[in-house]
């Protein structure tokens, strides 16, 4: 959720219900102590900041995550074994994200409070096991009986009742909110994401890291490098810095590192997240009642 | 499930409850019409063939489905349009296999009477787009109100409920009755299925047609070739024929090609079919009595 999740997006998931969580990985410092800070401002109601702990500067990150008393952190893109213990001990709950058995065998060890397993269809960074979210949520459910939260193909009430269904405690959704109308991302790069269709993103750059994002010139370009063979230096040559922000904040939808999930494809309309947070609930209740006169 | 789904599978099935389906990807005309004979003697429920429609002997293949009067069809790995008529005008009803929008409408187009949707999990071959389970079944069930079995990563009563959750009105299950007792499977490739965990299966051969298999040496020597840039011919040179046969029907696990899907991570053991399908209908009710206590 990078350049998508700012204090507006997180405040108005928390005000409409769910935990909002700002994505701190598309900020420096002191920007991410304003939007939280904005945010408390904005809602009432507990919020998060997810925390990809290979960011370069995690020291500070973390620093102003206390200092700020944001009371739940999620982390991800690294070892739970770091900062779990630090956070924990500052009273802050943290879920760990994992794409695997081992990282969630890994996760319960450092005493994080619960698990989000991520699968293939999810956007941006993702696992090499390009375990689906069908497959790995079981997997996960079978191996811990920490809270278990799924993410990746969820962005309606069918999708929530079926991640409930495959043994999870609740549901992360990313690629509906980043197009909702309190994201911070461009609204070219949203309208682009509404009107795509199924095949339209695809994992890319497995040589450096997994990366889910929409197929466009810069897709292309990734493309033909891998299929003739490239070295992962190349890869990093042509990603270079700044194609997330160039795409998704700055709305060059050619130029630009797209990163969406696969649901992208479900998705089809801008709309506020209040919204969003109601449509998913009745469906989520009309399908539970729905299969509860299912029984075989 | 070529080499895995004879009449000893399909009528343990169909027996059990379920329509089971003959395989005749692996089989010459005359073995199909002494397995259909021998699915007929042991079994008084429907059961059908399935029909992956790049057959070389396909003509042969689909007049003995009709000299035998098989009652169902499930088509794959071709167009609709071929056959889809054929079939109806002799009363067979027919189900095509897809793994995107644009096959799901030319099904129906066809005139088919079901689709089977099969998301980026399931092993064998499979679609360019990668479309998981969990984003396909609701995109398909978008298209058209045809119904609708979902198949890939469905293994268990709860990824079943989730099936439905998702808007299927059946579901497909191939890796677990692949290493079931029936199965004519090799009994060291059942084994070697069991014991596997996650990540140990991956889509390959992309520049041929996609297939996923099991990873050992056989994948290795694929997976270091299409690394370095190899062309499909090449990639073609070295899988040659019989692949398939050499890893799931006699076991070679090193040089076969070991086709199964990723849910095999999630199977355990090797179970005749009355038990998986008594173990699939009691977690399924398990769950959705669960699932209908749990309205928001």
């Amino acid at each position: 959720m990078i350049w998508c999740s700012g204090w507006r997006l997180a405040s108005a998931v928390s005000n409409a219900g769910g935990l909002g969580l700002i994505g701190s990985g598309s900020m420096i410092p002191d920007v991410l102590r304003e939007h939280i800070c904005k945010c408390r401002e904005a809602t009432q109601e507990p919020f998060g900041v997810n925390i990809p702990l290979l960011y370069p500067r995690i020291e500070e990150i973390v620093k102003v995550v206390a200092e700020e008393k944001v009371p739940i952190v999620f982390t991800s893109a690294g070892s739970p074994a770091k900062y779990t213990g630090w956070f924990k001990e500052r009273g802050i709950l943290v879920a760990h994200v994992v794409a695997n058995v081992r990282f969630a065998l890994k996760s319960q060890e450092s005493g994080v409070d619960a698990i989000v397993a991520e699968g293939f269809e999810a956007g941006g960074h993702n696992g090499r096991e390009e375990t689906t979210t069908m497959t790995l949520i079981p997997l996960i459910r079978q191996n811990t009986s920490l809270p278990l939260i799924a993410a990746g193909g969820i962005a309606s009430g069918g999708s929530m009742l079926a991640a409930l269904a495959l043994g999870a405690e609740g549901v992360q959704i990313g690629t509906r909110f980043a197009v909702s109308e309190e994201s911070s991302a461009h609204l070219a790069f949203k309208e682009h994401v509404i009107k795509s269709g199924d095949g339209d993103t695809m994992l890319s750059l497995k040589k450096i890291a997994p990366v889910r994002m929409m197929k466009n010139q810069f897709w292309e370009q990734v493309r033909e490098l891998e299929e003739s063979g490239a070295s992962s230096d190349q890869l990093a040559g042509i990603l270079g810095k700044g194609r997330a922000k160039l795409g998704i904040f700055e709305g060059n939808l050619n130029e630009g590192e797209l990163e969406i999930g696969q649901v992208a494809a479900l998705v089809q309309n801008i709309q506020p997240v209040s919204s969003i947070m109601e449509e998913i609930i009745r469906e989520y209740n009309q399908t539970a009642g729905f299969l509860s006169n299912l029984k075989l």
